[in-house]
């Protein structure tokens, strides 16, 4: 068993209402690996940084299982950079800066021993690299998710179908559902999008939790109530992380073992959220997450027997 | 056991994105009787109209086991009318029209038999009136919920902090939590607003659920996705109802018993939405009360027995 990752290694400014971060460390690649390596040590990064980027970061996420040797190092190149202002209610942001450099003519190449992966996330990405990555494989992963975002819904629509019909899980917020479906619904979107390709469907609803669709199923779970949201930069990714790093420990692709890895998700996402960039994800260990997966189920818990 | 409902009955007239519908019947006394006769059939109302309501609507209620006797009806003048028009995201919305009509020097007298409920919801009303039930009672009542709004927040504030002294469980939507407590995040102001009384204090937010909090304890049940919300006027008195009807007919207070009351809340709320005013709620019963809370566990549940 092992998870490709495709994803972003990029630096971040952040301002928030509480706070500034300059120049942290961001990326989706490293959320997913960060949030996915709680729970599973067989990850492979494919991703492209410049010759910026600090080695003891790097260092820090092989140290967690992850494997690097995807992971492209342009000499004399800046790696990507976005810049970003939360709003008060800390469910919207303005991107005030974004520097594709290395990002802008990425290429993915997989090493050799990253050609058979169990599973596959996608993080967000251009549609026609996500595709590169999949074109490459010798043959299908039992599993593969992706995320994108509105950006390549405007200007990518086509090579995003495409991809989309490769995927067996697409892993979006709230926003993005409505806007690839073209419905306020979230219920009438779902079906409209899994008409597109994927069979499970996961919506994330940011401080309001996250719904997956599955044939005529629908399950919730709730995002854990927290005294402060420090940062949410990275939570959907931590979030997509998670979920796909507890389906590669268990290799439980059911309903009931998607509901779980939905549950370690937010699990994760509720701490990634607590602190500026990945900083509070690099802290956790196995108790921290059992801690919090117990507080998830006192919120989510009722015992209804008498209706059966 | 009996309980004992403060709350108004009117006419609205309503317009959503699907359509418009002109003076049909209103009111939280009566979406909180309807919702709670799913449950119980042991509710005395106290209220007021006018000679212009329909008999036919107040006997519909009395078939569901709701004592009418604390309902004053005066010759002669109008029942409160409230218009109002939903945006397209039906979570916000437009008060049109409110004309206080019999409510403008309204003084609840209760018949004798009202004075001893076990339980007492308080709709949405002036808080002086909320205070006026409250002392006309032979003894406290077991168990003491109200609602509120932020109106009454802006205008009677001192009177709320006095009403909110003598109550178990507070009934609040997320911006009206906002507004009382000062707070932002949802979890400071679930500790601020249990400082000044209320034990149980449930928040709700619409499409995105309820949440609970009592003691350290915090538990959430979400809306049912719909494929359409025709209707949102009332849903959050139909929880109320259904809430306190689940409480009366089991008469368990406790922690667990909260929580399942929660979801019957919720269940019938989900159906209020369906149509314009109480319509679907009139339909409704046994049978479609179960059917709609296997929804809820399916929904809800997770087996995570591994992390015990």
């Amino acid at each position: 068993m092992s998870l490709l990752v495709l994803g972003t290694v990029a630096f971040d400014s952040i301002e928030t209402p509480f706070g500034k971060a300059d120049r942290i460390i961001g990326g989706a690649g490293t959320y997913i690996c960060w949030s996915a390596s709680q729970f599973y040590n067989n990850i492979k990064l494919v991703s492209v940084i410049g010759d910026d980027f600090p080695q003891a970061e790097l260092d820090a996420l092989a140290a967690r299982g992850v494997d690097m040797s995807g992971l492209e190092k342009r000499i004399g190149e800046k790696s990507f950079y976005w810049s970003g202002k939360y709003h008060m209610d800390m469910n919207s942001r303005d991107t005030l800066v974004t520097e594709l450099n290395v990002l802008a003519d990425f290429s993915p190449k997989l090493p050799e021993h990253y050609k058979n992966p169990e599973m596959l996330l996608l993080g967000n990405f251009a549609p026609a690299i996500q595709m590169q990555v999949l074109n490459q494989l010798n043959e299908r992963p039992k599993l593969v998710a992706m995320d994108t975002m509105n950006f390549w819904m405007d200007i990518a629509m086509d090579d995003l179908k495409k991809v989309l019909t490769q995927v067996d899980v697409l892993i979006i917020n709230d926003e993005e559902a409505r806007q690839l479906s073209g419905q306020h619904s979230l219920v009438k979107a779902a079906k409209t999008i899994r008409e597109m390709g994927p069979k499970y469907l996961v919506i994330k609803k940011g401080e309001h939790g996250a719904l997956l669709f599955y044939g005529a199923n629908v399950f919730f779970v709730p995002a854990l109530p927290l005294e402060e949201v420090f940062d949410p930069t990275g939570a959907g990714d931590t979030f997509a992380g998670g979920f796909m790093g507890y389906l590669a420990k268990t290799g439980d692709y059911s309903l009931d073992g998607m509901k779980r890895a939905l549950v370690y998700g937010s699990v994760a996402a509720s701490y990634c959220v607590e602190a500026f960039g990945p900083n509070r994800l690099k802290e956790l260990g196995p108790d921290d997450i059992k801690a919090r997966t117990l507080e998830f189920l006192n919120l989510m818990e009722v015992t209804l027997e008498d209706i059966r």
